[in-house]
C-alpha cells in the first residue's frame, strides 16, 4: 500500500490534486482544480466559481470570533480569492451546520454578517442549506464574473517583480492575541485585522484588469507558503527580502524585527503578485488607483522555491510544502 | 425576545426565510431563496445553481453508506434538486470536512463516488476545499443549465392533477432495514434504494421542457411534506389518494398496507408535479420518453395543505410543517 494511512497525511494539496479533472473533452472548464477559483464558460461569458469553509475548531475558536464576524468572515475569505482573480463576485450559496444547541439569536447575526459581507461586495445570497453538526461550520460558494483577462498562478517569469498588497503578518498577531500570548490592549489593531478581513477587491480588478500582472493569488495560508504555490506551478523561484516585507505599526510594536508571522502567518488576504520588468512603470502609474498600498518585497529567479534573504545577508530556504489546517490545533 | 431559543425551534426552513435575499433591484436573480434552486442570469444565459450537505450522524449512520457510496448520494441529492427544474448539471465545487484519522484510502473511495456521480450525469468537478473537521461532511455545489421554461414550486392551480415518478417509501423502508428493525435479506432492494440514490434528470427534462407542468419539486424529505410546500407556495391545497401512490415491490411484501412510509419517508429522489388538466393528453404521450414510471395520484384543491384520502374514505390532514434534520436524529 502505497496510500498514506491519514487524511493529515494527505493533505488539502494531495486531497484537490486527486479531486479530479474535468471530464475528458468539456471544453467549458477554462480553469480546473488547483487554482484560487475555477473558471467556466457559460454561453458568451465565463463564469469564476470558489468554495470554502470554516469550521469550529479548526479554523477559529468559539470565543475569537463574534457570531456576526464569523459570518462576515466566511463569506470574505472566498471574495479573497475572487480578488485574487481580478472578478466580481454576483452570487452566493450558503451551507451552514451548526449543533442543535445552537443559540437562534446567534445564527440570526450569523446570518446578519453574511448578508452584511454580500452587501459590502455587491453580491447577493441566493440560496443555502442549513443542516445539524456537531461543530459549527460555514461553507461559501461564490459566482462571479470573469475578467478579460485571466491571471492564475503559472505565469510567473525569472526576472519578474514580486509585490504584495498591504501588510502582512498582522491576523496571525491577532490569533496570538486572543490565545493570551500577546498583551491584548496593544494588539486590538492586529485582532481586528484578524476578524474583519477586507480582501482586495479593487486591486484585484485594476490589476488584472490593466494586464500588468504575470501571476497573482492571494494570502490566505502565509505569503511563503502562497508564494510557494506560484513558484511551483510557474516552475521558477523567488527571492524576498525580508526588511521589504511590509509590516504595520503594532506589528513592529509587538513583534521587533521577527518577521516569522509577516512570512508566514496566515488569513491576512492580501494579494501577492508578479509583475514583468517591462509593465512596472505602467504598475507604478496605477498605485492611487488599487485603494491600498502595494510594495515591492522581491523578484522571480531560476528554482523552484520561495526564499527569503535576511537583513544579515542569509538566504533562507523555506519549507513551501504546506500550511494545513491538519497539521495544527487554532 | 420573540427570537426562538435554539436552531431546533428555527428550522432549515426559518433559516433559509431569513437567508435574505437578493439585494434590492438585481434583476440578475430570477429565482432567489426558498425554492430547490436559484436561478440566475450569466450574460444571456440563465444558470441553476444549488448547494446541499450530507453531514454524519445527522443524514447517515458511518455504517450505513460505504465512502464511496458517500460521495456518490452527496453529489446527486444535489442532482436531484437540478432534476426538479429540468436543468442540465455542469459544474461542481465540492467542500469536505474530515476527521483527521479519516483513513485516507476511504477518503480516496469518497472521492471516486464524486467523480464517479458526475460523469453519470455529464458534469465536471472543477474545485473543491478539503477541511479537517469533527465529524464527516461533503456538501456539494451544482451548477447546472437553466431551461428555456422556468417551473418552480409556485405554479400548482386548483384542478390540476398531482403525479410522481417512480415509487416512494423505499429509502425510508432502507433505512428501517439499516437500523436493524426490518429483515435484512428481503430488504436489499430497499437499502440499495437509500445508498445508491437515482434522480430523475431525464424525466425533469422532458417534463419542463415540453410544457407540461404548472409546478414541481423533488421528493427529498417526503411527500406530503414536499407536495406541502407546493401547496404553499402556489396557495392551494391537495388531496392524495393513498391507494395511488406506487409502491415498490419490496415495499408491499415488508410493509403490507402500511403507507406511512410511502407518504412521508425521505430521500427517494422522485419528483413530484403538478399538471393542468388541458395538458394530460400530452402528458400521456411523453411517458415512453421519461425514462421511469409516472403515476397520477390526487389533484389539487382549494385549501392551503396536502390531504390524504385513506382507502376507507377519511381524509387525513397531515402535518406540512416541516420533516427536519433538527427534528430527529437517524
Amino acid at each position: 500500500m502505497s496510500l498514506p494511512r491519514t487524511i493529515a497525511d494527505v493533505g488539502e494539496f494531495g486531497f484537490l490534486a486527486r479531486m479530479l479533472p474535468r471530464l475528458p473533452g468539456d471544453g467549458r472548464v477554462v480553469v480546473g482544480p488547483g487554482q484560487d477559483c475555477a473558471v467556466v464558460r457559460v454561453g458568451a461569458r465565463s463564469v469564476v466559481l470558489t468554495v470554502d469553509a470554516l469550521v469550529e475548531d479548526v479554523h477559529f475558536r468559539a470565543g475569537w470570533l463574534s457570531p456576526r464576524q464569523l459570518g462576515r468572515k466566511s463569506f470574505l475569505v472566498n471574495v479573497s480569492d475572487i480578488a485574487a482573480m481580478g472578478a466580481r463576485p454576483r452570487f452566493a450559496l450558503v451551507s451552514v451546520g451548526v449543533p442543535p444547541t445552537y443559540p437562534a439569536r446567534d445564527l440570526a447575526a450569523l446570518q446578519t454578517g453574511i448578508v452584511a459581507a454580500a452587501r459590502e461586495v455587491g453580491a447577493s445570497v441566493v440560496g443555502g442549506n442549513l443542516t445539524r453538526a456537531e461543530r459549527l461550520f460555514v461553507s461559501v460558494t461564490l459566482v462571479a464574473d470573469a475578467p478579460t483577462r485571466l491571471i492564475t498562478r503559472q505565469g510567473a517569469a525569472v526576472g519578474d517583480r514580486v509585490y504584495v498588497t498591504g501588510t502582512l503578518g498582522d491576523a496571525a498577531l491577532g490569533v496570538r492575541v486572543l490565545q493570551g500570548s500577546m498583551r491584548a490592549a496593544r494588539g486590538a489593531t492586529a485582532v481586528r485585522r484578524y476578524r474583519e478581513p477586507q480582501p482586495r477587491l479593487q486591486a484585484g480588478r485594476v490589476l488584472v484588469g490593466t494586464g500588468v500582472l504575470s501571476a497573482m493569488m492571494d494570502v490566505s495560508d502565509g505569503l511563503v507558503q502562497d508564494l510557494g504555490h506560484i513558484c511551483e506551478q510557474s516552475g521558477v523561484g523567488a527571492v524576498i527580502r525580508s526588511v521589504a516585507v511590509p509590516r504595520s505599526r503594532v506589528y513592529r510594536a509587538l513583534m521587533g524585527d521577527d518577521d516569522s508571522l509577516a512570512l508566514r502567518g496566515g488569513e491576512d488576504y492580501e494579494l501577492v503578485f508578479t509583475v514583468p520588468p517591462a509593465r512596472v512603470a505602467r504598475l507604478e502609474r496605477l498605485r492611487t488607483r488599487l485603494g491600498c498600498p502595494i510594495t515591492h518585497i522581491g523578484d522571480i529567479v531560476t528554482g523552484r522555491r520561495a526564499r527569503v534573504l535576511g537583513a544579515s545577508g542569509a538566504l533562507r530556504a523555506m519549507r513551501t510544502g504546506g500550511y494545513d489546517h491538519f497539521a495544527r490545533k487554532p
